[in-house]
């Protein structure tokens, strides 16, 4: 099963690297990081570099597309060999995913109209743009294209889709072998559960982290 | 603030990267992943490298000191300068920290004598070696040093650290930032939660995540 993961300037290394370390355990799994151009890429604080081993052009026909998102996703939702690397994988993908804002490259793709979906609860109007309808659950299933929300939500939405390829038991070992019993020490993950103060940093935070560069 | 975010040959991604992208948006951080030999840095499933920007030499007193686990941890846990280097910076540090098997690397300094600490729930006879009683909670803080159990643990532990260093309120401004309402479609994320049968899948998955290199 080849399972390719989008990486591109600006994005968030944990909506790739959530969902990574969840297929990567998966029975027969090979992952590839690909890339318009090989080599390190830039995430979006500007302190880390995720390397791309493999061009777009290196892995046309993946059983699974994931694409993240991130500051960067506007410039990638506009990059026509992103966009037409895409199109091509998603007619013979089995499953077509995004985490965050990567949900933004399906719908500049085309392949979200009519659709529900989902992305990070910032950025929801964007989504509405490509025709989409926003639903705000942690993870979207529309016949075999799954958009995830924001960030972290990537790694339900993987566990998710563990168990449709592999079962429910390898799916439930796999959240095991990453203990992921989650307890945060807050609950202030979601819009609906932070107050409009909280929501109000959190945009703060978001509209520096690009600044780091 | 000065974070170093140590990088090693067959780490497990997420156990960076999970707390990477907590601190990286407390105002003032900067991040620094650091390795003994700066450049690419293959991880545990053989797929993905993240890149060191910096040597352990030039970051010779962070204020944070995190250690990612993985399959790789044992040689990073006898590697004199790894050890050499992390008991330098503890004795200036304001936070030590580790997720997973990160914690032997610590105990390998020397630095867990006497006290309680966690690690990944496969490895927890591995830690008492090291003179720790291990605890099986999610984090565990005594005094500067935190050590967070595995993998996803990462995420919680850094939310807490978060707290610490720059209040609730940014803390549960980033979760939302992250979108971190954590909700997994199964409830198997630890050994107590999990079946006999499940536990040993998830062994199993752990033995071969080593082997696609």
């Amino acid at each position: 099963m080849q399972i390719a993961i989008l990486l591109y300037e600006g994005m968030t290394a944990l909506d790739a690297i959530g969902p990574y370390e969840v297929l990567r355990l998966l029975p027969g799994a090979t992952v590839h990081f690909v890339a318009e151009t090989p080599g390190p890429t830039r995430t979006d604080s500007g302190f880390l570099s995720l390397v791309a081993d493999t061009a777009l052009s290196e892995v046309a026909q993946p059983d699974i597309v994931l694409l993240p998102g991130g500051p960067g996703t506007f410039a990638a939702a506009s990059n026509e060999h992103i966009l037409n690397w895409l199109r091509t994988a998603h007619a013979t993908t089995r499953w077509t995913t995004s985490v965050c804002t990567g949900s933004l490259i399906l719908g500049a793709a085309g392949l979200l109209q009519g659709l529900h979906a989902t992305t990070h609860w910032l950025l929801h109007a964007a989504l509405e743009r490509f025709g989409a309808t926003y639903t705000p659950e942690r993870y979207v299933q529309q016949g075999k294209i799954i958009t995830a929300a924001g960030v972290s939500a990537g790694i339900d939405m993987a566990l998710f889709l563990a168990s449709e390829i592999a079962g429910d038991e390898t799916a439930q070992a796999i959240q095991l072998a990453l203990e992921y019993a989650p307890h945060p020490p807050f609950n202030t993950g979601s819009p609906q559960q932070a107050s409009a103060e909280i929501i109000e940093r959190a945009q703060h935070l978001l509209s520096g982290s690009n600044s780091n560069k």
